[in-house]
């Protein structure tokens, strides 16, 4: 009956959503988060089964074939795909889960799980987000601007999520993350069974 | 900026809304309560300006003439209503304030004020319900069914609100709007100003 949330959390380059995330987790162990599958190589210093499962292309379209998927794209030659079973059994064993995706995964999950509450990371501010961005100033122009693009493009879609996060000061966006979390158990779209119990208990 | 929430709450008759409210304030007297004004004569017991403001039927009709009511209704013959500058007073000064309306209240509200977050307060049960309209022993059967009626229309209703409260035990219900209160400054129809901000920076 009370089953744990699922919270999809997005925020574009720029809005610090991985430092955040990683200090979540540290502060609440037993968030959990979703795995997602991959068909990329793993990276030095990446371990199965952490951030990542690394699997074949044939195993990824395999799953993609039996609807095994929330979501999945493309990127750069790879697939990026988050799991359905993992998800639903977190939530249905009555933990929340945490799974990070980009504005189209979270549109994609939206759909297929209209429970799902979502989470969007913004930076605090245009200028701080060009700080942001360029700060490591190792990067060209051209790299620093197209990033600039595409974490303006997220944030114009940053209107289709349950939830804004002003990520400035990272604990206070820690705690503000952790307070959705409990607060959103009473939303809506979380509780629609009370009422149609109410209701049907009527036409029976 | 970050300024005081609006929050709609509605729940039929068998809810337990009007206990639950009285238990909040004595919990948080900070959270402001907008007071109506209607038209129907003081009762015994009543004190002007504590839940109601007395007005005269032409005070009233001068008030919608100038628009100055965020919502309104005639019941039994006289007006009910919630005056507009108190509820975005309070907002401006950052106070969180609750507005205690019905279904079709909370409709006018959410018409003019999107920011407004809803609460309704649901009984635990069908079985409950029951109880609680039939409790009080005094009544006919056709009363009680009337009641159940509209309890029940109300209920249908509640697919409008943005949060469902079950009141089952009472103080779980009061520790449930704060966190309501607390967690819906994240809502992303109070944090949309901040969307805008960083876009509109780019286009001007």
């Amino acid at each position: 009956m009370n089953k744990g949330g699922i919270f999809v959390v997005s925020g574009p380059s720029g809005s610090g959503k991985d430092t955040l995330l990683s200090q979540l987790f540290k502060k609440c162990p037993e968030i959990k988060f979703s795995i997602s599958s991959v068909t990329r190589p793993m990276r030095a210093g990446e371990k199965e089964g952490e951030k990542y499962n690394f699997i074949s292309r044939k195993e990824f379209e395999e799953m993609l074939q039996r609807d095994e998927l929330l979501e999945h794209n493309v990127y750069v030659g790879n697939y990026y795909g988050t799991p359905k079973t993992p998800v639903l059994n977190a939530s249905k064993n009555g933990d929340d889960i945490i799974i990070e995706v980009d504005v189209n995964g979270a549109k994609q999950i939206r759909e297929k799980l209209p429970q799902a509450v979502s989470i969007f990371i913004m930076p605090p501010s245009f200028a701080e987000l060009e700080k942001r961005l360029s700060g490591r100033g190792t990067e060209t122009e051209e790299v620093i601007a197209e990033r600039m693009n595409s974490a303006l493009f997220e944030i114009e879609r940053a209107t289709e999520y349950d939830y804004i996060v002003v990520n400035d000061d990272i604990d206070t966006a820690v705690d503000d993350i952790i307070q959705i979390i409990s607060g959103s158990r009473l939303m809506l779209k979380r509780q629609k069974h009370i009422i149609d119990e109410v209701l049907n208990y009527v036409k029976s």
